[in-house]
Parts: structure tokens; sequence; C-alpha cells
């Protein structure tokens, strides 16, 4: 198996892309005509993935949107169809879960054997002996929730530790301590671009997972010019909803749809990399 | 519905106990009977559910062990037989679930409509609009991280914000701002007991849920004496290795070996509590 950075890092130059197509199957926005199908939640997330394969960095399923519709055959099933079909884009498996050692041992079971997912997001509240688990698999990644895109993130992460923010506590001691192995990455929200600026700085090439654009109004340039690396890669930048919920235009069909936000999002984080 | 902090505080009184028995079904430790039995997980907590149920004041399934075996199926059977039997015992989800608020509402739906939790853990790393989903539930709790048990939990936990460990600026802001309709309590860990006393002042009654004895040698009398309320109760002290897999005494099989480990707890719980 491919290590999880060599993966992204081949994604990157093979799709010329840092998006990162997140997969939130949500019933209620779902086209209509799947609403009654049995597997639809395994088609749409196909019909996307298909339409999108050859301009994403990363495939990232939200597994809340699974776990809610007791989907996780239908989530099993998309992993296998990725391994398959598109084995050289990396699957981050969206969980953010956090527990003391030997249940994180029983996370890092289901995300890496179960869904065979490439890198897993982990909350760091619990520190790192709820981190090392994942690391135990020495080809996957664990992705640390640093600073996050909500309105609330700043209730914890913007707390002051030593005059300085959590969330760039954490940063450094993911860099200095935690990644040992450069297995590590980190979640900064496309939110704050001078935020993600400081952590890029902290934490050197370390991939960083970007939410916030798209449906969250996150701007590109901006997040692009504050958390490149030198080489302008060292991000997935994720759209979940503006891509996976795109309006059709007279005669596309919803995969179109999505196919044509996805282009345009990959383009226009281009545009940002080249200015 | 009865709301969680009423139906728990019933259960403390029915039982005369503040122990909540945890369900980590780990499949390697499962007795050899049961190895082999496809509904194997389900068997096992059942047996233990009602070997039990009148010396607990609260079950605390973990989700992780289900996920990693694929067993949601299991978990669900198990909340419903539950539900059935002992509808006066809360059901606990040890999910630790933190996302924002879109998601959020998925982890409810899945702790609260598909398990028909009570109530469900929750980090608090990423604000307040990552625990108020749960709360739209108005009979059901948070019970959000604070103070955890594991050698890694001073990693965030204990650095200082303003002069005061993190994990008391966590136990203000839920009892202060987010607690706004009863449904907030707490994760502290019984290996800190000055710690937990600590969380118990900023707190008032609110309910405790206490990880870290048993196998994880927690000191139930300082326990007791550092986190109990002026009523003598306000707390689900969790044990579950240590009862789930007791070491049968001669005679005995797994279910009676587990029951008589969580007499003994309960009981070593209300000698403290009677002193």
């Amino acid at each position: 198996m491919t290590a999880f950075i060599d993966k992204l890092s081949a994604a990157w130059t093979a799709n010329d892309s840092l998006l990162c197509v997140g997969l939130d199957p949500d019933m209620e926005k779902l086209p209509e005509q799947l609403q009654w199908e049995p597997n639809a939640v395994y088609t749409f997330c196909k019909e996307i993935i298909d339409a999108t394969a050859d301009l994403a960095c990363a495939f990232k399923p939200q597994i809340a949107y699974f776990a809610a519709l007791r989907a996780e055959e239908q989530l099993e099933a998309i992993c296998t169809y990725l391994h398959e079909n598109y084995p050289h884009i990396p699957i981050v498996l969206d969980a953010k879960r956090g527990d003391i050692g030997n249940t994180a041992e029983q996370y890092a079971r289901e995300a890496f054997e179960r869904y065979r997912a490439d890198a897993v997001t982990v909350n760091p509240y619990m520190g790192f002996d709820s981190v090392a688990p994942y690391l135990e698999w020495k080809e996957r990644s664990a992705i640390i929730l640093c600073r996050t895109s909500n309105p609330g993130g700043s209730d914890l992460q913007f707390l002051k530790v030593d005059g300085q923010p959590l969330y760039q506590h954490v940063a450094r001691l993911v860099a200095d301590k935690w990644n040992t192995n450069g297995q590590c990455g980190l979640v900064v929200g496309a939110t704050f671009p001078h935020e993600l600026e400081q952590v890029r700085q902290i934490v050197g090439d370390m991939p960083l997972l970007v939410p916030g654009i798209g449906a969250q109004g996150g701007d590109i340039p901006a997040t692009v010019a504050a958390g490149r690396t030198a080489a302008g890669s060292g991000m997935m930048i994720n759209s979940s909803r503006a891509i996976l919920y795109a309006k059709p235009a007279a005669g596309e069909n919803y995969a179109q749809a999505a196919r044509r936000v996805a282009q345009e999002t990959r383009d226009a984080i281009n545009r940002a990399r080249a200015a």
C-alpha cells in the first residue's frame, strides 16, 4: 500500500488539483429519481465519483450522513468502488473520532480495515494517546482538527494559551511531537485565511485539509495564498454541498452539474495557485 | 418520553446505584462459547444487561466496538432490548462525536433516532454550534468531554487559559452558557479526584459521567467524595472491562461473574456515599 502522503502528492500532480470532493449524502437533497431507490446513497456517490474523479485530489466521505441513514454497507461499497476504479485517489474518512487508546484502536479498525480509508479525521481534545493508535497503521494518516470553519470554532480554539490561541498550540504540538512518522495532517478552515497562513508557517509542508469554501463561503484566492506550500500544493481544499447539490443547467443531469461546479472550483483554485 | 435527567434520577433511587455499566464488546475477550455465534455481540450484551440491570443507573454502549465489528444492527437490537425490558434505565451512547452544525444534526439522528439513546457523549473542541443540534432533542442529553481519564488527557485539557486549566474553562462554559435547558452533563475521569472536586464546585448538580474506575484504576472512595452532589448522587460512575470480562469463580458463568463484580462495585460506591 502507498503511504497516504505519497498517494495524495501523486493525485495533486496527476489531476492538477487541490480539490477534495466531500461525499455528504443527504436524503432530503438527493435527486428525485433516486429518492426511492434502495441503494440511493451508493448510486448517488458513485455517479458523483465517476463525474469528478479526474478533477479531485481526494474524496472525503462524511460518515455521519451514512450513520444517520443506516447506510454503513453502502459506504463500504463506495470505498470498495473507489479502490477498484480510482486506486490513485486517496479516501479521507471524515469521522472526527477522539477516544482513549483501546477505543481509538477500534475506531482505527473501523476507518482503515472496514472502510479501507487512507486517512481519517481525528479530534485532539483527548491528547496524544487518542491519536497514536491511528499512527500504528504506517501507510495511513490522521488529519487532526486544528482550526475549524464553523462559528463556534472560536469557543475553545481561540482561547489564549501562553498568549497564543489554542489552535496554534495544537498545530505546534502536532508538528513538533505527534507527527513522528510524517503521518499527520491538520484540518484548518478556509473561513479564516490569516489563521490558515499562521498554521502553514508553524507546520511546514504538512498536508492541510481545508473545508469552508463552497457552501460555507470561504474565499478561494485568499485560501490558496494563505495555505499553499512553496511547491504550490499542500492542501486538500474541500467542497461538499456546492458540488453534490449543484443545480443542473438546461440539459444537464445532477452528475454533469456536479462535474461543472467541481471543474470551476478546481480551475479557480489553479488560477489562484498561478497568481 | 421522560427527560434524561429525570430518568437517571429515578434509576439512581430505584437501584440505589451510581454504577454505569459500559458495554464494550471486544471479540478477543468474549467467552469462548460465543466466539462463533453470528449474533455474539448481541447475546453477550443481553446477558450482561440481564445480569446487572438491577444494579445499574445507566448502560453505556461504546459505539467504536460495534463499528469495528460491523455490528450496528446488533447495537440497534441491544438498544431496543433495553427500551423494551428496562425502560427505566437510561442509555448513554458513548460516541464522543464533534462536528459542525449540519453534520452534528446527522450524528444526533444516529444517536437519538436510530439507537434511541437517552444521552450521547460529545466533544467540545468545535464549540457550541457543534453541541446545539443534540440539545434540539429536548428530552435527551449531551454529556460533554471535560477532563478525561487517559494519560494524554493533559496534553490539551491541562493547558492554562487565564491561569486555569482548559478543562475548568470547558466546565464553566457548559455550566454558564451551553446548559440552557438543563440538558448537559460532563465527562470527568476518576483518575484525578482533586480535579473532579473542582469541576463539581463549578457545575453545581450537573450529572457527571465518571470513567476510570475498574480497569483504569481510579479510587472509589476518593471519586465518590470528590464528585457527589449534596444529595449524594450526581454521578454515573462507569466500569466496562472489569465487569464485562470478570473472571468467573468456580461454578460461575460469565454473566454471574459480571454480576458479582457489578454488585461489589455498586456496594463499594454506596459504602463511600455513606461515609
